[in-house]
Formats: structure tokens, sequence, C-alpha cells
């Protein structure tokens, strides 16, 4: 019995070994926990799932056989279509032939590893970027290297001087970029764009969040201005329910076929019934006024942050003002160490997302993410207060070692 | 613009290059004119989903909000609970913690592949296999090592002599194999669990079809006799509804967070609506009765097969008499060759799948896969008769060249 429990220890594959469950992931653990005010999740409020259209939903697909049986690779046929309409104008039509439907966005990044990445291939990130990205495209064994950004997103000129002829893909994030809310300027995505056309680069164009604009406007996605170098990654887990797990893919028509065998391969096709629910809910136009109603919320939310932060955060502590989405990215001071913080900060209910993980390489511990997506606002004023009285404390210990810091 | 198609496409990546769509996908496309008699699918008719306790469970199910919210990566707690207990006895006690829900067993094959697999390790399958999971496992470039097997499934004996120390897995089907037909026997299981106890070799054990058993007798699973070496992967599609992708692993325990880990970065989780659904289905013991009148209705239908074989078909044709589940296994003379056969049948309204997929390597191409789960008993009759009148003039032409082959 010698090789009983060790043996099959011993055979876990190379590319398996070095994974680590995701940071978030393990401090969701603790935001179950009572009376906690989470700031950590990326968890929509069951309040935006539009329930009782979802029900109905549920019940009209449920009532056919078709919807437990076997259906193809590429997803329900009419979801298709409705997608690629949704995403289709008077200069740029989309064809239902390009869209794949996914298990959510995540499902995505690992069919794209699969079909894109060798070992070693240079993947091309934001910093900071989605962990949960990195997380599901490291196992395809790239070299990630960071592009800057600033509150406008990624800096295209940057991206010029970095080489992208070299790498395999660029993966960001347009619209109210998880962690730092950033969106990406018009004129950075035309540049992007361009630079993608003239070097061959692949551009994933991973949004989540468009929808979620507090002002209501689009700014045209990267894919509609070079839809043969762009997969575009869209998802319903923020606008209507994440727990269906539909996302879907638009991608260029050469690698069309590619996607599809790969997804036969990891689950045949996503929930025939979690489609046709979807498909059920959105086809008259349920999410137009939908959306706006998630908006709205999360902008009411944003704004009591912002403000409980402008009141309770000590000078040096530095924040974006998002346009959207569900993020707020927080720069302490340099030498408080984000996770230290958030051990004392659990200790009297706050909980937040650290902002190391979310660097490829090189990681900055002076960052934390802010979710407003889930707290109520006075929950919110409370928790801001909390963390900044922490922050405070940990400032004006560090203070003398940071004055020291200057002037190295 | 010299970048613009060809360029995305030269980025495949290494593993994904020879991937190719599955025979069957392509076949189902057939299947689907009108009037074709189809022997060619693994497709459960949809009268074996108990569709009204499935819609009953969806009304349940879809009530509540956490059904449509993320959910952990491991599954529906409850329902792994279930799962835990359906496959303990007094001697064996599985625990909720070693049970991974999947996306149906064929993300399974994707997740180990992930985890176990380096390129070029050596996987033990039989010969002949299924061909989804030679399909998923072969985007992690393993080299195939196929041990012969006979009416009583997998040779042990053979297994014992290839050398499975030097083997990272061997995959097989224990319960009416897809696409033998074949049920591994008491004796062999035990002499297979104690090879992998002493060589550390790990096993999957894919067993869809375990509940489809005519005579209703249940042989223990290898799972059960060396908990620690086998991967055991349980599957609600067979039984209940495939259109949900609802399957299960059951894993070693030191393997338990590493198979989390890379299920997290496959899709995060599979449906909560989907999961909630089964639980709700399952929960207070449906499916007992429920799979008697599944495996009675694929008896009826495989008995109906097998007396249309005996009657049309001519000598030299041989079959397995399967005990269970939805597969006959053909030997057509040799040198008849399955594809050409096919596209023959299909234009008399015909379909089966050609053996050749089914062979990880060194491919017989006089078998065919007959499934007898889709069409009612009068259509087999008649498609068996027009298949046999097909292999009869097949025979008639080759005779001469198949007895100069005997002698040579």
């Amino acid at each position: 019995m010698a090789h009983t429990l060790s043996s099959a220890g011993r055979r876990i594959a190379q590319r398996a070994r070095s994974l680590n469950s995701s940071a978030i992931r393990e401090i969701l653990k603790f935001t179950e926990r009572p009376h906690m005010i989470s700031f950590a999740g990326g968890m929509p409020l069951s309040a935006t799932f539009g329930l009782p259209a979802l029900r109905e939903a549920s019940v009209r697909a449920s009532h056919g056989a078709e919807s437990f049986q076997y259906s193809t690779t590429e997803g329900y046929a009419p979801l298709r279509e409705w997608i690629a309409r949704e995403h289709s104008d008077s200069q740029h039509r989309v064809s239902p032939s390009s869209v794949l439907v996914t298990s959510g966005s995540q499902q995505a990044f690992d069919l794209i590893g699969k079909v894109l990445l060798d070992p070693h291939a240079t993947v091309l990130v934001e910093r900071p970027t989605y962990l949960g990205a990195l997380q599901s495209l490291s196992l395809y064994e790239p070299e990630f290297v960071s592009v800057p950004m600033d509150e406008h997103g990624l800096v295209s000129k940057a991206l010029e001087s970095i080489g992208p002829e070299r790498a395999a893909l660029l993966y960001l994030q347009p619209n109210f970029q998880n962690p730092t809310g950033a969106r990406l300027s018009f004129q950075r995505r035309r540049s992007i764009a361009e630079i993608a056309r003239r070097t061959g680069l692949i551009i994933i164009e991973d949004d989540p969040y468009a929808a979620l604009a507090f002002d209501g406007r689009q700014v045209p996605s990267i894919h509609s201005m070079a839809p043969d170098h762009v997969i575009y990654l869209g998802s319903f887990s923020k606008v209507l329910a994440p727990g269906l797990r539909v996302g879907y893919m638009i991608v260029p028509r050469v690698l069309e076929q590619k996607f599809v065998q790969v997804k036969q391969a990891a689950d045949l096709h996503s929930s025939t019934l979690s489609q046709r629910i979807v498909y059920e809910t959105v086809r008259e136009g349920f999410l137009a006024s939908h959306v706006l109603r998630i908006a709205s919320l999360y902008r009411e939310q944003c704004e009591a942050m912002l403000s409980a932060l402008d009141r309770h955060m000590p000078p040096g502590v530095r924040w974006n003002v998002p346009e959207g989405g569900m993020f707020v990215w927080l720069a302490l001071p340099e030498g408080i160490d984000s996770e230290a913080l958030l051990k004392d900060a659990l200790a009297v209910k706050v909980a937040f997302v650290p902002g190391a993980p979310f660097f490829a390489r090189d990681s900055l511990h002076h960052y934390i993410r802010l979710s407003f997506a889930t707290a109520a606002p006075e929950q919110i004023d409370l928790g801001i207060e909390r963390l900044a009285a922490l922050i405070n404390a940990y400032s004006r210990v560090l203070t003398p070692y940071l004055a020291t810091d200057l002037h190295r």
C-alpha cells in the first residue's frame, strides 16, 4: 500500500502544480459571516436579476422537452442570432456564425488559452488586470507582459513600444475595468485597433460591464473597429444573472471552427435550459430598460462610496471616480501592506480585495479593490469609516518611515 | 491589411492544430433529416426525461434568487451530499468533499487532462474506447496505448503485461461501454483495482450507463474497491436530462483541491439553476423507480434490435448481446469499410456511427456502432433490414477477395 495517497499527488501535471485558489475565493468565505460589510465581491445584488421576468422565462423554457435535450455546441440558435443583432449596426454586421455561447466569460478564457497559447507565448495584459483571466490563461503556461494603464485605460503608446508583433494576445477590459474601474477612451480604442490591424495582434476584448455606464454613454468596441483581430467576450452575468453561466464569444471567422471544436471537447455545450431562459428573458427587449435600473442602482451606491471616501479617508489615499461598473481602486500610502490591512479590516467586519493578485508580475501591495455593488448606501458609509480609521492608524505608525523613504 | 485573416489562423496553438470535429457530430447533422432511422445518436429519448417531474422541479428551483446567483465551484452542497450518499454503503463511505459537480462528464475529461497529463504521458484506454474521451484528453497531447477487451470488458491480464506503472492514467467505462456495450466482470474489476493499488495507477472509471442494467443487477464499482486510485465519473445525462449538463466526479482526497482549482479556472461553477433542478428532482428518491422505466424501455428496444439482427443479417456479421446501456457493436466481414457503408446507408435513410474513430490507434474499419436508444421497435426492424441488405450486397461483391485474404 506504499503508493496509496502520495502516488496520486505525485502525478499532478506541471501546468497544474503552481495553481492556487484565487485570493478572492478565499476572502469570499469571510464575507459570508454575519454583519460583514463586504466591498470584496464582484457578486451582483440579487435585486439586479429582474427575478419576476427570469421566473416567468424559466417556467416557459422548462415546458418543452427540447430544453432538457442535448443541443449544438455553438449554442441555441435564436440566442446567437439575438446576440449578433445586438452587436451589429449600420457599419458593422456580426454574423450569428461567429457567436459561440460559453459557460460564462470564464470559459472563454480557457478556450482561448487552448486554441491560441503555446507554452511561453507572450500575453500582454493591463497593469493591473482581471485576476480570473490570469488564473485561467496561466494554465497554458504563457509569459505575461504588463502594459501600463491610467484613468483612461491601457496606454496605447506604451503598447506600441512594447512590441505587439511578438505577442500571441493582448487581453483587456475596455469598460469599467476590474479592478481599476477605468474606461478606455475612444481615441485609444482606435489606436489599439490600428496596431492590431498593422501587426496581426489578436485582442481579447472582455466586456462584461459595458451596459453598466452611469451616463448611459456607449463607447464603440474595439471589435467593431477590427473584427478580424478581436475576440469579443460578452456575458449575461452582470446584467441578468450569473448563476445561469451564460456568456458568449464573438470570434474572427478564421477561428470559428477551432473554437467550436475545443468547446465541444470541453463540455459538449452549455446548459440548454439556461440558454433558453436567457433568450426567453431578453427576446422582447427586456434588457434595454433593465440595464438602466441596474446602472442607476450602482450609480447611487458608487456615489455613496465616493462621498464616504471623501468624508473619511486621510490625506495620502487616492482613488478613481468610476463612470460605471462595480469597482473603485484605492491607492494607499506606499508602505501600507493591503494584505495586513485586510486582516485588521475583517476583525472590524469589513471585507475588500487586496490589489496584489491583479498584477501579472511585480505586484504592488498598497492597492485595494472596493466593490460598491453589494452593500447598501448606509452600510457603505459605515464600512468606509471603519476602513479609514485603520488606514489612519497605519499611516501614523508608518509616517516616520514613509518620510525617510521619500528621501531615498 | 496583409495580416488580416491569415494572421489569426497562423496563431493557432500546437495542441489545437490536429483537432477535428467528432465524426459523430458530423453524422448527427444527417440524422436530423426527415424520415431518417437513426442508430447513430447517443441521444436519450425525451420520453426518458421524466418531464413532469423536471418541470415541477424547474418551477420550484426558479423561485428563489439564489438559483440565479454565483455559487461555489465545488457545486451545490445538498446535491453533493446526495451524490455522496448514493455512492456510499456499509463498507465504503464517500465524503461530500470528494464530490465535484461538473458540466457533464465531458468536462471531467478536460479537467483530468489539465490536472494529470503532461505532454507525452501514457494514457491506457480500452480497444475500442469512447471517442469523446479521446477527443478531450488528446488536447493535453498524451500517448494513447490500447488495452485489449472482450465481451467481459477490459482484459485485466493484458493490462498487467502492458506495464501499468509507466502510465499516467487508465481510462475505461465499466458498464455497457460506449461503443461495445460490454460490461466489465466483477473478477476483472477486482484485478484492476488490485493492479492500481500495487502500481499507483490512476483509473478514470467513467460510468454514465450504470443504472441502465436490463437485469437491474449492479456490479460494484472499481471506485468502491480502490477509492484512493479511482476518479469516478457519474452523470445525470442518461437517467434524467442531458441538456442540463450536470455530471460529477468523485476524486481521491489528495486531488480534491487541485480539481476545484482547475474547475474554477474553467468556468467558475456549473449552472446553479441546473444543479438545483437536478437536486429538486432526485431528492425524494425519484430516480429509483425512474431508471427502471428507462431500462425497461431500452431493453425492449434492444430486444427489437437483436431479433431484427437475427432475422436480417447475413452470415459473417457478429454482434454482442448487451446487458444494458444503449449500444450494440457490430463486426462486419473484414474488408467491408464501414465509412463507405455509411454513405450508402444514409441514402436509404439509415444512420449509424462507423467504428474507426473509437480506436485510439490502429483503427479497425469493419465495425459499426448501433444505438437502440432513439428509434421505436418497428423502425428498428425496418432500419436493420435495410442495413442488412446493403451488407449483403457488399459481401457478395467482396466474397472472392475475402476468400483470398484468408489464405494469406
